[in-house]
């Protein structure tokens, strides 16, 4: 079961309007059941450092079916996945990444982004992802 | 001057109705100025090979300023650019690979794309290059 | 559609068989339809160098859709696709890898197979294959 | 005195077997004394990310000859090792990982799992080493 372009496109588009609401300006990336990229957006202006973070995001993610954050919580100094980071080329652990379900709670793909802080991006990530 | 979003976005909606036009399912990456992601589509069922490759031939388009098939000619073995594949963290130098121009003729960015034969490649990415 | 491990398992187990019917050593690799790692065996004595091989031949495999041989065929120097081996952190393109399809049809991996000479890779990973 | 495939696949299985006991998906991977890949299984529906990382902690576990969660305790800010996970192109470092020794004590591999809590993990890969 992976997500497809359609529903891809569709989470991009709200999250860019979430995005836009919220006056920020972001990247945001779409992964497949596989981790694979199927759909990327930059918006104009967004921080360029953050192309990498969104995909990164997104691809964590799926990696471990949850938010970027939850593995963020259990990788800090003294937590039992410290330096977890270094696996599958980089990882990123903070809030933004989140995994997409289609409507029977099945994970299809992930959500990935970055450009604000890391509430604002996690509230934009979510946008997109409630969108499938 | 660098490509915007909404220019991106044309791009891939014309390579994509091309694509569809000519029965392939293609990757299509778009990159600004600075040779950096700003839009990418996956169609279901592309080849996931693609993925990587369609990003690589737009950021070689922008990095040499010419179609990649025109890198690939002078990158044969004897020829001038033997072996220039292995910079830039990997390039592809076959076609499929455009500059975008704005309406001055300045080159504002790039379009790659890949999953079918390299003829077709081109062709997506020329109708995708045309749209801007 | 991806393959189970217990596909996977069997698939090995019968390129094992053939691999030591023709009195060869053999690394063997299994990965999904998204082309990541499900299973993997390195039989005694078998090539090191290898290992990286195997699992470089059922990801091009799953790439492309295609025996890796195919896809060496046309990246030839003077090829369409020459040195397309640069992208995808590195394709392996000589045979030894091949799709894995469902009684239906659909791809739901692949297997890579190397040790030996192309041929006799060929035919341990074909073995493999087949067991599905 | 490396391990063979035999002893890998019964350590294997014997991993296998104690993560279904205690309900968990596990990706698990087997490394030979120059801690190259002999034996890898992915569960169906283990993580994703989890591949990489059982990989990790298996090599890590035989590049130095103790479990992974002691370099990690040696690994934290301030400790003796602190960023060691940036050596041999990325270690992990938290429990999961466990060097392998025959009957007379030498360490002929080591076992990595990966796929639940750091101490599922580790009660897994116990229960592979201890399959030899």
């Amino acid at each position: 079961m992976n997500i497809t372009l359609e529903q891809a496109e569709k989470a991009i588009q709200e999250a860019k309007a979430k995005a836009a609401e919220i006056d920020t300006k972001m990247n945001i990336a779409i992964v497949d059941g596989g981790a694979n990229l199927v759909a990327f957006t930059r918006m104009d202006g967004a921080w360029l450092g953050s192309l990498d973070i969104s995909i990164k995001k997104a691809k964590t993610a799926r990696f471990f079916d949850m938010d970027t954050g939850i593995v963020g919580s259990l990788s800090q100094p003294g937590g039992p996945l410290f330096n977890i980071e270094h696996s599958n080329s980089g990882l990123i652990t903070f809030p933004g990444g989140i995994p997409i379900k289609n409507a029977e709670g099945t994970i299809i793909g992930a959500i990935g982004v970055s450009g604000s802080s890391v509430e604002n991006d996690h509230t934009v990530a979510e946008a997109g992802a409630k969108a499938i």
